[in-house]
């Protein structure tokens, strides 16, 4: 029986040109990160169920989950995201940690879903949480490592944009202004988290079975049209939502002094779902036409210690997929060219019985950081220059037995030198040029 | 019910002091990688189940290894080690690619053992595999990928050696010298396999039951007893061992040019187990008297490329595990201390209403590329240069409100100036110092 040469379904096989694009962009994410001295962390890729139960209830844990009982009869399952991990680890270190507590994680994810475009079974994503007392400069903070990094691959204001709302405006606009019980503050989240999937009439037809007082329905229509951020201000102050829920007009100052004024839009529609959310809400939008999608989200909350027996700890925090993000990196033309790799030198020879001076050079030149692939057995010259470029080399150095002499051409500027094999000085500074 | 806040048995917290120690490792095997030109990849985290039983058998999948069905009826498993997936995949591309083929990867395994010293469930593993035509160079090439690895931490022959032997020589001495069977000759591996670990009456005992002539029975203790190079170079000939079948000289004389004699020790019980392996076999060894074991394994196959009906195409190749480096580099006192981050500067105030002119300045230095941890909130200095020490940062800023100036405090050197806030350049400078 032949086995079969696939990866798993809803998986990648990442061979050199993906990997590469993939370690790329982590390295931007592990930059953006540590411009803000967020510090890196990880945890097992399996967790005992009862955590996730704990944090996302029941249906996560049938519908999504690869779960199953190892031989101690444990029920565990492999992370499908990082946030009960971190909760946990935190849970262990935050009474005597410094705060804020500044992480971030680029952890190997699974989920079990049907595998469709940016969402597969298995992907990587970039997690950063700031764990600390309640501010807006938290929430500040968490936006802008998001735009250093869309930065950083050149994406500006025109690529993409950060829709945002709160959930503490939203709880006092339906209990407050709106008068709704609990119950029903739920069911109208639920409606408004689908407002954009929904079309217009149906829509309506549900809002009408809230069965609102004239007025309050009109305030909701209102709401739901919002489309500035100056609106939304004038909306706060007509409702009278208190600065000490949160301060909106400190949050724009705080937002403006960052850099992030170009990028935030508030939208009506965020609410993160029925996620653990208690505060700022937010979702990284792409703005090309063929793909508009959210790329990452994310929010403030405050109640995930809570499952640990722990005293409060609020935090505020992301989420990035590769998968996602290298859509959107591609779709805008900013995911440069990894065809080929990266490395300095391919070092052969068209001669007999000249091996050892190859590994010999080869060596040499490695100990002063220079990389170089080596190719001890003779070759015709035209393979030679075949395999070089291939190889996404900048130099190719043939070494010439009767001589003892080699022979490095550019690749680039096709310009060609010959070096004593014995004069490493000056084959290095032509290495280095 | 509380949630317990332990990780899951065998496997790992990594809090930001050990992750960045792994980070650390992490980096310099992709150095050590990219100074030979190897490419990275990665596969999936969960593979079918046949592909683990093609390759090691039965037993590997019952004891060792993470599996269950998913909800499509598919048996797949954790992956346990890396050697079956990039077989997978490079049976996908070999027919295209050019040779040699030289790729490296770092991913997260999960094997099913009882956790101890240096074994846990959950482990990270270098894995480096160059597939191209046999060649004892091939073999050198991988050495040196360890032995610069090794080096970039400091350590040298006094820390480590490469035990080696080669399986082609072991079949020809059982086969043709001894004129053993096949099923003698694998019980013979099996025995020489546990040569270390039997006390000596033990192995006597079982070694007579294989009723060998009294020529061979001591041929065989003369070839236990081999120790250095130039004994199993003169054995060797003794014994006729052809040049076709591994060219030993060749190798000697390669590992020569290439800096590896100081590394190099023959040792006759290394076979490697039953394992895969058809020519050169090595374990890299710890010299430190407290921590003689194994740090990685590895050696030359041809077979892998069998089970996916493909033609064969031989290999090199090692693992070495994230937990077995770390303890060896922390028995010689090779681990930098990575208890605090590397920030740049940590950037705060005394002054009430100054929360807009530390987000401003620290959102200027760094778009110039220099990390910041900013904290807005005044804070009194004792607190600001306590904050700043732990956090691992090189500088203090102090934004005083006033005078619109930033006082700068050098952590290490306690020299401090003062800037303007409107003056980056000056600024930059000075921390760039």
């Amino acid at each position: 029986m032949s086995i079969s040469k696939k990866p798993y379904k809803g998986c990648r096989d990442l061979f050199p040109e993906l990997k590469r694009a993939q370690d790329f962009m982590f390295d931007q994410m592990k930059k953006a990160a540590h411009a803000f001295g967020f510090e890196p962390y990880d945890g097992p890729m399996l967790e005992e169920v009862d955590l996730y139960r704990a944090k996302s209830g029941q249906e996560l844990i049938n519908d999504q989950i690869y779960s199953f009982t190892d031989r101690g009869e444990r029920e565990v399952a492999i992370r499908p995201e990082m946030t009960p991990t971190v909760a946990r680890m935190v849970a262990q270190v935050h009474r005597e940690a410094p705060k804020p507590i500044r992480w971030y994680s680029i952890p190997n994810l699974m989920r079990y879903e049907r595998p469709q475009r940016g969402r597969l079974r298995e992907h990587w994503q970039f997690n950063v949480d700031l764990f600390g007392p309640e501010s807006i400069y938290n929430e500040i903070e968490i936006l802008q490592v998001i735009t250093h990094l869309f930065n950083s691959f050149g994406a500006n204001a025109s690529h993409f944009e950060i829709l945002f709302n709160n959930r503490q405006f939203i709880d006092f606009f339906f209990s407050k202004t709106l008068g709704l019980d609990e119950s029903k503050s739920y069911d109208l989240y639920k409606l408004i988290d689908r407002a954009k999937k929904l079309p217009k009439e149906k829509f309506d037809e549900q809002l009408a079975a809230f069965n609102l007082e004239l007025k309050n329905s009109e305030l909701f229509n209102e709401y739901l049209t919002l489309k500035s951020i100056e609106e939304f201000k004038t909306f706060s102050e007509k409702i009278s939502f208190p600065k000490e829920n949160w301060d909106l007009s400190g949050f724009l100052s705080a937002g403006d002094a960052a850099g992030l004024s170009k990028y935030l839009v508030f939208d009506p529609t965020i609410v993160r779902g029925l996620d653990y959310y208690t505060g700022l809400v937010f979702e990284v939008f792409d703005k090309h036409p063929d793909n508009r999608r959210a790329l990452c989200g994310g929010g403030a909350y405050a109640g995930l210690m809570k499952i640990f027996n722990e005293e409060q700890l609020p935090g505020v925090g992301f989420g990035l997929g590769d998968v996602t993000l290298k859509d959107f990196l591609e779709s805008h033309g900013l995911l440069p060219d990894f065809s080929h790799g990266n490395n300095v030198l391919f070092l052969g020879t068209e001669d007999e019985s000249c091996e050892l001076e190859v590994l010999n050079l080869a060596n040499a030149i490695r100990s002063r950081d220079i990389s170089v692939i080596n190719s001890p057995s003779k070759l015709k010259f035209k393979k030679l220059l075949q395999q070089a470029s291939k190889s996404g080399s900048r130099f190719l150095g043939i070494i010439q037995k009767e001589t003892n002499k080699v022979k490095i051409k550019n690749l680039n500027t096709n310009d060609q030198n010959i070096f004593e094999l014995s004069n490493i000085k000056e084959i290095i500074t032509e290495l280095n040029k």
